[in-house]
C-alpha cells in the first residue's frame, strides 16, 4: 500500500514563504482568535492563523495581506485557537476499534495527533500485525505515530503468542515512515538485567535517532529502579503518585500521567507540579486505554486536560502538557504541537480554557470535526484474510474440553483459584475446596470455570482452572479473544455447556466477546480484526459493550469493570495468579503452579 | 584522520546497569553534594552521582553499593553539582584561536558543550576548512558540535571568498559524525524572498533531522521576519531587546542571548522572563563571539550565567538556558545537558550558584580543570600546509600599490569615506574633501587609507580607499587576515609605505595582525590558521592582543574596541559603508559606490 505522506516543511517551505510575505495568498486563515501560544506560555488576543499547504505559515495580528479571493477565512473572535491535542501513549486495540475509527472516534474530541503502540496485534499478529496498524494510521487525516512494541510476548516462557518481537524486528520497524519510537519497555526485570534482547531493541531505537517508551510498574525505586532508567527508557506512564511522577522527573525521563477508562493517575501525581512547584516541561498527559464507550459518551484528551485543570493545574500547563510537551519528548517540536509557522495546522477553536469545548477541530488546514460531528474520512486499510481470519482453534469444542478431572479417587478437591478483585488489575490467588461429581470437579458458589483456548496455531489446547469474585449465577459462560496479552481466548463459565458454545461462537466469527445463557447469546461484540478490533464505528461498538456489560449484569455480575478483569485474566504479568496456555501461573513466582494442591 | 568518538549510551548500557544495580563497581562517584537538577528545576542535597564509561550510571542518595576497590570518590559535600555549560552558538575563531587552544581556554570556566559555526574558516577554505575544524573539535575532551556554515559569501556579488559553500556541500556535511545543524542563516533577505539556495540548504539540513541556525538582524517584525520564520530557522542569536525575543520564543524559535567580548544582550531581553514571565524553557544563553583576553580574564559561559542571575534572573532558570534549554533545542537532551542517566558525565563542581566560581570541571567522567587549571590535553589537529599557508599575494607589495590617484587633473576631491562609529558595529558613509598632491590623493586629519588585499588568489587586487575615526596619527599602518567575512587583508595607515611594510609581513606569516610606525613592526599576532588562528595558547594570544591594542593607542586610536573595528571594515552585509575586493561598497543599497563624487 502506498501511502500518501503528509508533505514535509521543506518540502512546501517556498510557499509559505510567500504567503507570510503576503506574494501568495493563504489556503485559510483563522481571523482574531485568542492565540494559545504553549511556547511563551501565553494567551494572546486579535492575532490571525494563517495556513498554506496545509501547514501554518504565519501567526500575525492582521493578516489580510494573506488573504487572496479563494482563500478560506474563519471568523475565531472570541475564540480561543488551541494547538490539536496530543495523547503521549496510548493503545488503539483497547477502544476495539479500528485506527481509522478510533480516529473517527477522538477526532471530534480535539485529538489530531496519537502516539500508539499497538502492542496488542503485535501479540497476535506480529511484525505484518504492526505494520497493518501502522499502514492505516498514516491513512488518517491526523497524526498517528507508531511505538514499535517491544514486548511480545510480555512474559517470555509463561505463554505463548501468535507471534514474537525480536530485536531484528525493531530494527527493522526503525525504517518505516511512521515509526516514533519503541513502545512501552515492559521488561522492567529484564532491562534492570541487562538482559540482551531487551537491550539490543533499545539500542536499535536509540541509534535510530527515537524514543524508548518506558514502562516500570513497580513501586521500588531502589537500584532496580535505577537500573531500568540506566538502561535507556526515556519516559514512564506507570507512575501512580506524586513520588513516582517527581522520581521519573529528576532522572531524566518525562513522567506520562494517564487518564484512561480505568486509569486514574493524573490527581495524584499533578500535585508535584501544583504543590510542590516542578518544572512542568518534563510532565505529559496521556490516556494509555480507553473504550469505546468513553470516547463516544466523556472524551478522549479533553478529558484528561479538563481533568488535570480540575485538579488544580492551570489551564496554560495543562495545554502544554498535552501538546509541546508531548512533541518535544518525541523530537517533533518543530513538526506539530504549537501553533507557530511551519507546523501542521493542527488546532481546536474553543470558547473557553478550562471546560474546553469543541466547538471546532482541524487538521492539517482541513476541518475535521464541528460540535462533537466527525467530518473528514477515515480510511480504512484494506484488512487482509490473515488478520481478519485469526481465531484457529482445532476443532469445533465441546463441553468435554472444559471437564476438570478430579484427581483419582478424590471426592473433594483444594483448588487454586484467581481471586478477581473489584478495582484493581492484581488478582489474590485464593484456596477453595471445592467438590467432585462423576470424577470432575464443579462450579460452587461464586468459583466458576476459567479456561484459556489456544487459538493461534489451533494446537487444540485448553488450559482449564477456577476463577472466583464475578459472581456468576445459573447456566452461563463469557468468552473473548480480547485476552492480555497474548490473545488467546478466555472463558468464563459456570457451565461447560455455554462455555462450548460461547468458545464455537467466536472462532466462528473470527473473534470477539459473547456471553452465553442457557443455550442463548446475551450478547456479542464482533472483533473481526485480529479478534481485537471492529472496523465499525465507536458508537456501534460501544452500544454493543454495554450491551455485554448488561448481559453480565444479568448474570450476576456485580464488580466495576467486570469485562476488563475478564481480558486481563492471561495478563501473566500481573500478580497474583493468571492462566496461560502454559498452565496456571503464580505471577508473584514466575512460574506454573498446579489447579489442585495436593490434598495433606 | 581517525576519530575515537565517545561511546555511545547503548554501547554502554550493559554496563552502566550493572553499575547502577550494584553489581559492577563504578569508575567514580561524587558523594554528598547537592544536585542541581535542571529537569525538575530544584537543589537536591546529599545525592551521589555514580560514574561509569564516562557516563552517569545513577544518581541516588547513597551509592555504597556501587564503590569498588577501584572506584574513584570525590568527596563533593557542601558543592553545588552542576551539569557542565553549553555554549548555544559560537565561532571559535573570534577567540583568534584553534579549537583545541580554545577548549583549553574555556575548560576551565566550566564549559563542556559548545555548538560551533566555523563560518570565517568556510569563507577562507570551504568546505575542507569546516572538516579540518570539524575534526579537530572531535579530537577534543569536551563536546564541540559544529554546525555546518550556511553563509559563504555572506553577501554574494559583493565579495570574493576564498571558497564558496553549495547546498550540496550542506547536504554532505550533515553525514558527518560532529555537525549537529545548519550555522546561522545570515542570508535573511534570501531565505524572505525564498531563494532557492538557502531552502536547498534548510531542507538538506532538516531532511537530515538536525537543527537549522537562524540569524536576523534586522529590528523589523513585519512581513519579512513571518516570512523569514516560515523559511525553518528554529532558533535567533540577533535579538538586542525584549521585543525582539519575545517575538522570536512566540513564533516557536529558541531566543539565544549573548553576552559576547562586544555583544550584552543579555539584559535587555532576560525581562521577557524576568518581568513578562515568560516559560523560560525557549530561551537559550550563549556567547556568539568571544576573543581571548575575555577567556583568559573574564571567562566563557559561566560569565554568562553570572550575569543573568545577575540580571535578576534565578540561578537554576540561568542554569537551564546554559545546560537543558540548549541540549533539548539540539536533539540532545539524552545525551548531555543535565546529570541524569546515561548522559556524559559532565559536570561542576561549585560552592556557590550566584557567583558560580568554578573548582573543578569533569567531562566524561575525567577531570578536566581545578581551580582555573585545565588538566585535560586538547590534541591538535596536524593543520595540512593548505590551511597553514592561505595568505596568498601576487607578489611583494609597494607603496605603488596602495596609492590614490585623484581623478586627472583634480586639485581636490570629495571622498566617500568609511566612518567608523564608537562602540557601533555600523559604520556610517562620510564624504569628506581631501587634497591631491602629486596626482595622489592624501590621508588628512583623521582620515586615513584603507585597503582591501586580495589574498585568496593571489590576483594582485589591492581595494583601496578611506576611513575616518581610528584618530592615527605619525607614519603607521596596521594590518590584519581577519577581515569579515571574506578574511582577505585589511590595511589600514596614515602612509603608504607602513601599509605596504605591514602587508608584505602577513604574506610571510601567513596570516595575522600587524602594525608598523616609521617602519617598525609595534605588535604582533600571528595567525597561522587560515589567517584566523592560532594554535598556542589563549594566554599568548591574549597577551599579544594586548600588544597590538596598546600600540594602537600608540599610534592615537582611542575607539573602544579598535581592533573589532578594524576588521569588521569589509563586512558588507553591516551598513553604511565597507570595502570589498569589489571595490566601496554601500551597504544600504547593496551596491559599489566610486570613491570620490563627481566633483560638480
Amino acid at each position: 500500500m502506498v501511502h500518501a505522506l503528509f508533505p514535509s516543511w521543506p518540502d512546501v517551505a517556498a510557499n509559505l514563504i510567500n504567503v507570510a510575505a503576503g506574494r501568495s495568498p493563504a489556503d485559510l486563515v483563522f481571523r482574531g482568535g485568542i492565540w494559545v501560544n504553549v511556547h511563551s506560555r501565553e494567551c494572546l488576543p486579535d492575532h490571525d492563523i494563517v495556513v498554506a499547504s496545509g501547514r501554518i505559515a504565519c501567526i500575525v495580528p492582521d493578516a489580510r495581506h494573506c488573504i487572496g479571493p479563494e482563500t478560506q477565512v474563519v471568523e475565531a473572535q472570541g475564540l480561543y485557537m488551541v494547538p490539536g491535542l496530543c495523547d503521549g501513549h496510548m493503545h488503539i486495540e483497547s477502544g476495539m476499534l479500528t485506527p481509522a475509527e478510533f480516529a473517527r472516534a477522538v477526532i471530534p474530541h480535539g485529538t489530531t495527533t496519537m502516539f500508539t503502540d499497538p502492542h496488542e496485534i503485535a501479540n497476535v499478529l506480529g511484525l505484518q500485525g504492526v505494520r497493518m496498524m501502522h499502514d492505516e494510521a498514516l491513512l488518517q487525516p491526523i497524526n498517528i505515530f507508531t511505538q514499535m512494541p517491544s514486548c511480545a510476548p510480555s512474559a517470555p516462557g509463561l505463554e505463548t503468542t501468535g507471534y514474537e518481537i525480536t530485536a531484528d524486528d525493531v530494527a527493522e520497524a526503525m525504517t518505516w515512515p511512521g515509526i516514533i519510537g519503541l513502545g512501552e519497555m515492559m521488561n522492567f526485570p529484564g532491562v534492570a538485567h541487562a538482559d540482551p534482547q531487551m537491550l539490543a531493541e533499545i539500542a536499535a531505537t536509540q541509534r535510530a535517532g527515537k524514543t524508548v517508551g518506558g514502562h516500570y510498574a513497580s513501586p521500588d525505586l531502589g537500584p532496580d529502579f535505577a537500573a531500568y532508567v540506566a538502561g535507556g527508557p526515556a519516559d514512564d506512564h506507570e507512575g501512580t503518585c506524586e513520588t513516582d511522577a517527581i522520581a521519573r522527573v529528576r532522572q531524566g525521563m518525562r513522567a506520562m500521567m494517564r487518564l484512561g477508562s480505568a486509569w486514574y493517575d493524573v490527581q495524584r501525581q499533578i500535585t508535584a507540579i501544583t504543590q510542590k512547584g516542578l518544572d512542568p516541561r518534563s510532565f505529559i498527559l496521556c490516556t494509555d486505554d480507553c473504550h469505546s464507550g468513553t470516547l463516544v459518551n466523556e472524551g478522549h484528551m479533553n478529558r484528561v486536560v479538563r481533568h488535570a485543570i480540575a485538579c488544580g493545574c492551570d489551564p496554560l500547563i495543562a495545554l502544554q502538557m498535552a501538546t509541546i510537551n508531548t512533541a518535544t519528548h518525541f523530537g517533533l517540536e518543530r513538526e506539530l504541537g504549537s501553533l507557530t509557522p511551519g507546523r501542521r495546522a493542527d488546532l481546536i477553536l474553543t470558547p473557553d480554557l478550562t471546560t474546553l469545548p469543541i466547538q471546532q477541530v482541524w487538521a492539517r488546514g482541513k476541518l475535521v470535526a464541528r460540535n462533537g460531528l466527525c467530518l473528514a474520512e477515515c480510511p480504512h486499510y484494506d484488512w487482509p484474510d490473515t488478520a481478519r481470519r485469526t481465531v484457529r482453534v482445532k476443532q469445533s469444542l465441546t463441553q468435554a474440553d472444559f471437564a476438570i478431572a478430579a484427581p483419582t479417587g478424590a471426592n473433594a478437591v483444594r483448588a487454586n483459584v484467581i481471586g478477581v478483585v473489584e478495582n484493581q488489575a492484581p488478582t489474590k490467588a485464593l484456596q477453595r475446596d471445592l467438590i467432585v461429581q462423576d470424577g470432575l470437579v464443579e462450579s460452587q458458589g461464586d468459583t466458576c470455570q476459567i479456561a484459556l483456548v489456544e487459538r493461534h496455531r489451533a494446537t487444540g489446547g485448553v488450559t482449564n482452572a477456577f476463577v472466583s469474585g464475578f459472581g456468576y449465577e445459573g447456566r452461563m459462560a463469557m468468552a473473548s479473544t480480547v485476552a492480555h496479552d497474548s490473545h488467546h481466548m478466555i472463558v468464563v463459565g459456570t457451565d461447560r455447556e455455554q462455555m462450548a458454545l460461547a468458545a464455537n461462537r467466536l472462532a466462528e466469527l473470527g473473534g470477539g466477546i459473547t456471553l452465553y445463557r442457557d443455550g442463548t447469546e446475551l450478547a456479542l461484540v464482533e472483533l473481526p480484526i485480529a479478534g481485537l478490533m471492529s472496523d465499525s464505528p465507536a458508537r456501534d461498538v460501544a452500544a454493543k459493550a454495554e450491551q455485554m456489560v448488561q448481559a453480565m449484569i444479568d448474570c450476576g455480575c456485580t464488580l466495576n469493570n467486570a469485562y476488563m478483569q475478564h481480558s486481563l485474566l492471561a495478563l501473566v504479568v500481573i500478580p497474583e495468579l493468571r492462566i496461560s496456555d502454559k498452565g496456571l501461573i503464580d505471577v508473584r513466582r514466575f512460574k506454573e503452579i498446579p489447579v489442585f494442591e495436593p490434598l495433606s
